[in-house]
């Protein structure tokens, strides 16, 4: 792995890169879509590799790990090549995915036991093991397993869960050292900070990945349910201590204005459901702001999705067209919705990267996120 | 519109030809992938346009009548550019629509009385404010109003019930005669056959058919539940009733195997929900047999879709992942075996096509017939 920081921003924090992994090279600020069990959702392969372009997209460890199963995906020779993808991939560990069943797991020391939320089985999640599943599934980057706290949550909790991520983290390190390549490409890993929203446990955290001289970093325990303003806080304090040279993943991470404003703190990756699963729901984001397809307003309106046209949905499609679609209820218009946020996104951290290279990032942020907050 | 046959098969009736309309030459047989309310179901546009190329598909004017409405339509110039579709489009005229409602309408000789499946609203459909719908919606080729009978069906009503389609027939044709184009191209008429599966009937209102001289006429009242047999021996005797030198079209078939055989009695279009509809329940249709990509056999079967590849999604997807797909209800599994059935069937009407006119199709369709009936 090679991150290159080639320029950062005078007005802010914010940073323009380029990531090099073994199946190709990202610009950075990058927004990786999110590829739960080895699908973006109602996206074909060929819709991301030549309309959306992340050159890198994210896979869930614990769905994947339950479907279609590891045995599988090593005879398929790694999730790349099972699914068709032949750009970058980045798995979570499963701690968000362990964090979110509640009721359903039980944390000790040694790891974590849960149940499917498919058929109930029981399983159990180690560091050691949570690595091994990682490599067979042949990410580019592996996550280290982590305890992904809730919000709000008491401090005694939040520290005392901070130290088991960070003896965990030495576990995954420990365990890494041990084993050969998986296939015939690196994997690399990433640790990841915790310490809720506590500033204290934030910084020993960041102080702590930071030690570790991983090739990047990632932030976790955010965009859980607390305000933006407390996440805003915690990724500043964070961004600060953890290495200029190596990039920074804020994980889970968000609307369109939580992406300008961590953009502007210095992150680099980001991951979200938000543009995938709202767009399901019938929400677009656009250039202009904010659109409810499913509202009767737009049962008239013939006019492209969005007039700044990020890919091929907007130019051949109608808002009213896809108004109608979801009030017929056709799976087509969840798929227009998606690849247009997708799109969306996609083109947020590009011209992010383009105005931190031309020195005018700020400014342009600073009207963006004022049209993100339009409904229109 | 026009019509030019090409050739005649030597050993069946087969023919190939090409159809002329306003938005572009079909080149036949061809089959019609169904659009029912304006998309052909969870397939892009642009897929239409660039993979599958059926050149016609079909809409359903109850669906469209109901959702969007004909207002819309009107307002977005048609359905064409509504849906962003430049290829041609034929309408069905709502009959069988009506006739699946089953205990939601009233058939009268002055029309029929139905109630919405949506909100159970109540409608009315007459000959001529069918035909004002499907001119509204911007059909290149618009069907005549008629009543579909069921099968089995008694020989009394499916006599009357011919009757009454032949009056509503020149009730349609009266109203067209007396209006203008609707929008800046033409719009055809076909009439349809019914008489259920009784040959003398069959015969008796083909000839009526035959006789109005339209463009271009179509068989209806088939595919509804009758065995196959019963379906080709019908097919037969209209076919060779039927002009010769006018493109003829047998609504709702059918299999694969149903094309081609029909296709040797000397059909030229086709339209059915088969690929689709089937395809969303997970089976695909492939050149070396029937697959139910759901079955366990497929699980670590890497092989691509079908080796004859059809569409991208053949090269770039694997049965294993098909399948995956499917085991996980991820809607990409639906979207992919849509695009390879729609593919498959295109391509065999256009290998039809092609071996009519190298004269050897009968050989090729009884090999073909027998691969139809494997299941994989």
């Amino acid at each position: 792995m090679d991150f290159t920081l080639l320029k950062t921003d005078v007005g802010s924090k914010a940073r323009a890169g380029t990531l090099t992994l073994d199946h190709g090279s990202i610009e950075t600020p990058i927004f990786m879509p999110v590829g739960t069990v080895g699908t973006v959702k109602s996206v074909h392969q060929r819709e991301l590799r030549e309309d959306i372009k992340p050159d890198i997209i994210l896979g869930n460890t614990y769905h994947l790990y339950l479907r279609p199963g590891i045995e599988i995906l090593e005879q398929a020779g790694g999730l790349h090549k099972f699914m068709g993808w032949e750009g970058n991939i980045l798995t979570d560990s499963g701690g968000y995915q362990v964090y979110s069943l509640s009721n359903n797991r039980k944390i000790k020391e040694e790891g974590v036991h849960f149940k499917s939320h498919i058929d109930g089985s029981k399983h159990f999640f180690t560091p050691e093991n949570v690595m091994e599943i990682q490599r067979s599934i042949g990410a580019d980057i592996i996550m280290a397993f982590d305890e992904c706290t809730p919000y709000p949550c008491e401090y005694g909790y939040a520290k005392n869960s901070m130290h088991m991520t960070h003896r965990w983290l030495e576990r995954c390190i420990e365990h890494l050292k041990k084993v050969p390549f998986k296939y015939d490409y690196a994997q690399t890993f990433f640790p990841i900070v915790q310490g809720s929203t506590y500033t204290d446990l934030r910084k020993q955290s960041a102080e702590y990945i930071a030690g570790v001289n991983a090739d990047g970093n990632a932030i976790g325990g955010l965009s859980v349910g607390e305000p933006a303003e407390e996440m805003y806080a915690m990724a500043e304090v964070v961004c600060d201590i953890l290495p200029q040279d190596k990039p920074r993943y804020l994980m889970g991470v968000g609307t369109p204005i939580n992406i300008l404003e961590n953009i502007a703190l210095g992150v680099d990756m980001f991951d979200c459901v938000m543009p995938t699963r709202n767009a399901r729901n019938g929400m677009l984001f656009t250039s202009e702001g904010t659109i409810n397809i499913k509202n009767k307003k737009w049962e008239n309106d013939f006019s492209p999705l969005d007039p700044s046209g990020m890919t091929f949905v907007d130019s051949d499609y109608s808002k009213a067209y896809l108004r109608h679609l979801f009030a017929a209820n056709e799976y087509l218009g969840k798929q227009i919705a998606t690849i247009h946020n997708l799109g969306f996104y996609l083109w947020l951290v590009r011209t992010a990267r383009e105005r931190i290279l031309s020195g005018d990032f700020s400014d342009w942020k600073n009207k963006m996120v004022n049209q993100m907050n339009k409904r229109l």
